[in-house]
C-alpha cells in the first residue's frame, strides 16, 4: 500500500471565521517572560491546534503582532485569541477568582501529570516560563499544582514551546476522556 | 502547599559518560530537509530526552555540529548518538533491512496513531520532514504507516520540532505500555 500525502484542499479545517464563538477546550495559556519569537510563534500555532482558549503574553514576551513571531505563528495570531499584559501575576489571580486550576509547567518538588488530573482540575492555565530562568517564583506561588515530563538523557530540559506541545495535547486528550 | 522548582543539581540525570553504552528507545528519527537549525537543534534536545537510539540528518538539514543547532541543542548534540547523510532514501531502506518499520510523521489519506501500534511495530524509525514540504514522495514509498496529530484550529499544520516532540513522547510511552 502507499500513503499518499494530502493536500491543503483535502485536510478539513474550519475557516478563521468559524472560529468565532466556535466551542473551545477548557484550557489557557499564560506565557511569562519567554525571549524568543520563534518560540512565542511555535506556541501560538500549537495553541491553534489545540483550540484553547486564549494565550496570555506576559512580561516581556514579545505580543501577537510581533515580526518575529507572524514568522512562526504562521497565521495562528489571528485565529488564536492571545492578550498581552505587563503582570503574569495579576492575570493569574484573576484566573483562580474566575475558577481556573492553575498548573505550572515546570520541575518541582511535588510533580504531576496529565493522566492525574480529574474533571475538577478543569478549566485550568497552564503557565509556562522563561527559556532560563523557568516559571517565576511569585508566578508559582499562585500554582495549585506542575505537570512534569518524564526526561531519559542527560539535559534537563526541553524546549519550552516543544514542552507546550507536549502537555498541551496531554492536558486535551486528558480532558476528552473525561468528558 | 507551596511548589519548591528543583535546582539542576536536585534534578537526577545520568552523566553524558554514563549515556555511552546505556540502554535507549528502539527509536531512530530520521530528518529529512529541515532548513532550520533551531529546529534540529531543538529535535536533538527532544532526542535526548527521550532517549532515542540515533538521529539521521539527511539531504540539506544542517548537521548536529552547525553553530546554529548548537544555540538550540544546548548541548544535546554531544549526548544523542546523529550522523549526517545525504540521501534519506538510502538510510530508510538500510533501516527497512535491518526490520525497522518505518513511519512518518505527515497527513495522509490513511492515518495511524501511536496508540495503534503494537509490538511487531518496533524498532520504529520516525521520518521527520521539510517545514514546507513535508516528508518527500520518495521517503513516502518507503513508510509502513503515517502517524497523525489531530488538529482542532484553522491551522493545517504544527511546527515540525513540536510535532516530533508530541509524537515522539507518544511512542516512548506507547513502547514502555507495550513492555
Amino acid at each position: 500500500m502507499t500513503l499518499r500525502k494530502l493536500s491543503t484542499s483535502e485536510i478539513a479545517r474550519p475557516e478563521p471565521a468559524e472560529l468565532v464563538g466556535a466551542s473551545r477546550h477548557p484550557i489557557v495559556v499564560v506565557v511569562e517572560n519567554v525571549r524568543s519569537a520563534y518560540n512565542v510563534g511555535s506556541i501560538l500555532r500549537t495553541a491553534d491546534a489545540l483550540m484553547v482558549r486564549h494565550v496570555y503574553l506576559t512580561g516581556f514576551t514579545p505580543p501577537g503582532d510581533h515580526r518575529g513571531v507572524h514568522k512562526s505563528a504562521l497565521g495562528a495570531q489571528d485565529t488564536v485569541p492571545w492578550s498581552h499584559a505587563r503582570d503574569s501575576v495579576a492575570i493569574l489571580d484573576a484566573l483562580r477568582r474566575d475558577g481556573y486550576c492553575v498548573a505550572a509547567a515546570e520541575i518541582t518538588d511535588s510533580p504531576s501529570t496529565a493522566q492525574d488530573l480529574d474533571p475538577g482540575h478543569f478549566p485550568l492555565a497552564l503557565v509556562l516560563g522563561n527559556e532560563i530562568e523557568g516559571v517565576s517564583e511569585s508566578a508559582l506561588e499562585r500554582c495549585h499544582l506542575a505537570l512534569e515530563l518524564p526526561q531519559f538523557g542527560a539535559k534537563h530540559s526541553l524546549n519550552v514551546a516543544v514542552a507546550f506541545g507536549v502537555i498541551g495535547y496531554d492536558l486535551v486528550r486528558r480532558w476528552h476522556h473525561l468528558n
